[in-house]
């Protein structure tokens, strides 16, 4: 297991103006930012310039709470991220999409497309999107259990991942002298027949540079460690706590390596929304401003939504009330759900004082400071296996990211933590992960014509 | 109904190496162009020099053919069309998605980002995809009836429009100082509930530049041009002769007229894949060049999976058997199968006669001459009621497209037919077409705040 000295990889989630949902309201803002193209792409040259390994945006087919409350309109990933591909060289390019709400004929494709119109830098963060409300998007009245959901992920990922193969990645002949563009027996049906699934194959689009696109994975319940453990290269997860990450940590790499994986072969990344400024006290006072931002009245309607409750259970100078529905009643983002509560319990925080928090970050660790005491935060976790990268979620954008990547990421380097340049052209390149074998013909790659 | 001088619209529809099916086995062709993004990018500027008003791809979700025919692999078209967006800055990008294997709200989504991301460039052209090979990628053992496939296609695009305008085109406030971003009243649930769906909405994307991309349509069976007549925006058809195509133009001027549209608001665009030359015989004989590459028994094979016969029923020096199935029996490509045996029948043509017709255009009007004799041909139909316009299939690519743009275009431009630079900036200003109200809020337009 020994390698060369380990580095951070590091992901940069962009969203709209950032991750604070006041962030919109910043004089500096955009608050059009959300459907800018031009915006996107400043931001991934930004992260390119920080020599980031990738960026990734999430995404759910609904419009994601109040449009009255924050920017709303999302473009949908593959377009964005095939817009991105056009605007810098190296960098990976991870987008979110469903398997509860696509078929995996369409979705294995645009995905293969993205990867071959990107040169290798495409990465899928696999969702089964939680809530009643994508499910009335496409003709169901609620939401499919949380088990089944997850079933039909991996069905679908196993789909997928036929499809893939389902050309070699040398089918393609192209003998103009004989007129044989392709070898038939090298480009195969899949026969897939299974629960949820039955489809025939072969893809239309060959073998892409990765093979595949990284699979990326982010939800935290059990059933999502375990899809995890059995798919996931790389996975995004919310953790507050040194502890709770380390453990996390350790145990999706058990899992990973018990389904007979290697477990070098799944990145784990925290989130952090990092505010940076010259001292702490500028740091916090930053955050206090964001925070102060946010109209209370509508974050206590989404809080109360997510818990499941009734916003007049919800008193703003109070904490959360004792009787909340149990995690496993839940059959949205169970993951999430816990984080809250957990959040909310362990640091005795008022309604008012959580929805500032989940304002921040969602959920996810925010962390003000200096630039010195962010990459002190990020190193801890990195060297106490907590982490193997992180998720950098800047609270507002486009300047978080700048700072992040002016002021953070020299420290960082300094340390020997991460990257000066790029050294390969893949997004499995800078994860440092084996391109796949392709399962039909892998034992046999480079034998034979 | 007196307008300026009416001018040509031009379309360039892409494929590959080239319309002609052997075109990539020439010594000046890329056979491993069907996945190349910097070839088409190429096209597109190529096409974007000559001020066409559109690139246009058409697609199945399935291997079209044999893979050791011609090459098979190709990129997903919204995918394609965003990496054309960024290579161009004027030029419309047309993709083919079928209603039959989305969903609405994914693809309305996904369209609207791209002419988003595009600026107001993008166009749908809207297919049921026929055959069975498609259905076997979604579970689905046989496709669904023409007559099913068409009625769901009608309400898919209902559907579609309902989610295209469910933001108001100054539903964003981006109010900062009081805190709200959007007027909640004015994005809107669309709740439709019919047969083949049931969609809540909004959807999750603004009203875009064209509040919808421009609606294509290519089918020319009974129920294509019903669909074509409440929908379309612009037709792509195959009609090999003058009478056929005047019949046509005129038959779906007057459907149109009679759902209460205007017929200026359907642009009529017949395909024609032109073999240009300095003379007349060099052009015929670069025509024949071509043909002598096709591999007829791969051609035989296919042609006899089109007419629903055994390939041992089609000799290659003779004629079509005379008892082939009737087209209301064909649950397929219905248009295009008729087409195939009136050319054959019409014709007098052999086998082997009939797959070089198909293998240089897919049963389009194949027409070989100088630049002045297309441009001839292209003016008739023109004048004589039979086109608004011609999408342009060149049989080779990218010689025949540059061809095309430099010899034909100026000759088109000398007798005033067509423009010389483009005068807005979006498809629907390219095609002349107005950009639509939005259904909910159309009437208040321009009215309160």
């Amino acid at each position: 297991m020994s390698t060369p000295a380990r580095t951070l990889h590091l992901n940069a989630f962009l969203m709209s103006t950032g991750h604070h949902e006041a962030s919109w309201r910043l004089p500096e803002s955009n608050p059009q930012a959300s459907t800018d193209v031009r915006h996107y792409q400043n931001l991934a040259r930004i992260a390119e310039r920080g020599k980031f390994d990738s960026v990734f945006f999430a995404d759910s087919p609904v419009i994601f709470g109040n449009v009255r409350r924050r920017p709303a309109g999302k473009l949908e990933p593959t377009v964005l991220l095939t817009a991105l591909a056009a605007a810098t060289e190296k960098i990976g390019l991870i987008a979110t999409a469903s398997t509860t709400y696509n078929d995996p004929y369409n979705l294995a494709r645009r995905f293969a497309s993205v990867d071959v119109v990107s040169g290798g830098r495409a990465g899928w963060n696999v969702v089964t999107t939680a809530g009643p409300d994508a499910a009335r998007n496409f003709g169901i009245d609620d939401q499919p259990s949380h088990a089944t959901r997850y079933e039909r992920a991996a069905e679908f990922l196993d789909v997928a991942g036929k499809l893939w193969d389902s050309w070699d990645d040398n089918a393609v002949l192209a003998d103009k002298e004989s007129g044989i563009w392709a070898d038939a027996d090298r480009v195969r049906p899949i026969n897939h027949d299974g629960k949820h699934f039955k489809v025939r194959g072969p893809l239309n689009v060959p073998r892409s540079p990765q093979g595949y696109p990284v699979i990326v994975q982010a939800g935290s319940s059990e059933d999502g460690k375990d899809l995890a453990a059995r798919y996931a290269e790389a996975v995004f997860t919310a953790q507050q706590t040194l502890d709770d990450a380390q453990s996390f940590y350790s145990d999706l790499k058990a899992r990973t390596a018990a389904t007979g994986r290697d477990p070098h072969g799944i990145k784990i990344l925290p989130g952090i929304v990092p505010v940076i400024a010259s001292t702490e006290a500028e740091a916090r006072r930053r955050e206090q401003e964001l925070d102060d931002l946010i109209n209370p009245e509508y974050a206590r309607i989404e809080l109360a939504k997510t818990l499941r409750v009734s916003p007049g259970d919800l008193a703003l100078d109070r904490q959360l009330p004792q009787d909340l529905p149990h995690e496993d009643s839940i059959e949205g983002a169970k993951s999430r759900y816990t984080l809250i509560v957990d959040l909310a319990r362990r640091e005795k925080l008022t309604v008012r004082q959580l929805i500032g928090r989940l304002g921040g970050g969602r959920g996810h660790r925010t962390f003000s400071g200096t630039p010195e005491q962010v990459a002190d935060a990020i190193q801890l976790w990195f060297e106490k296996g907590a982490a193997d990268g992180f998720n950098i979620m800047p609270a507002v954008l486009p300047s978080g990211l700048e700072t992040f990547v002016d002021h953070v990421v020299p420290v960082l380097r300094a340390r020997g933590l991460f990257r000066t340049e790029y050294t390969g052209s893949t997004l499995r390149d800078h994860y440092g992960l084996q391109r796949p074998l392709n399962r039909y013909s892998g034992a046999l790659a480079g034998v034979g014509a």
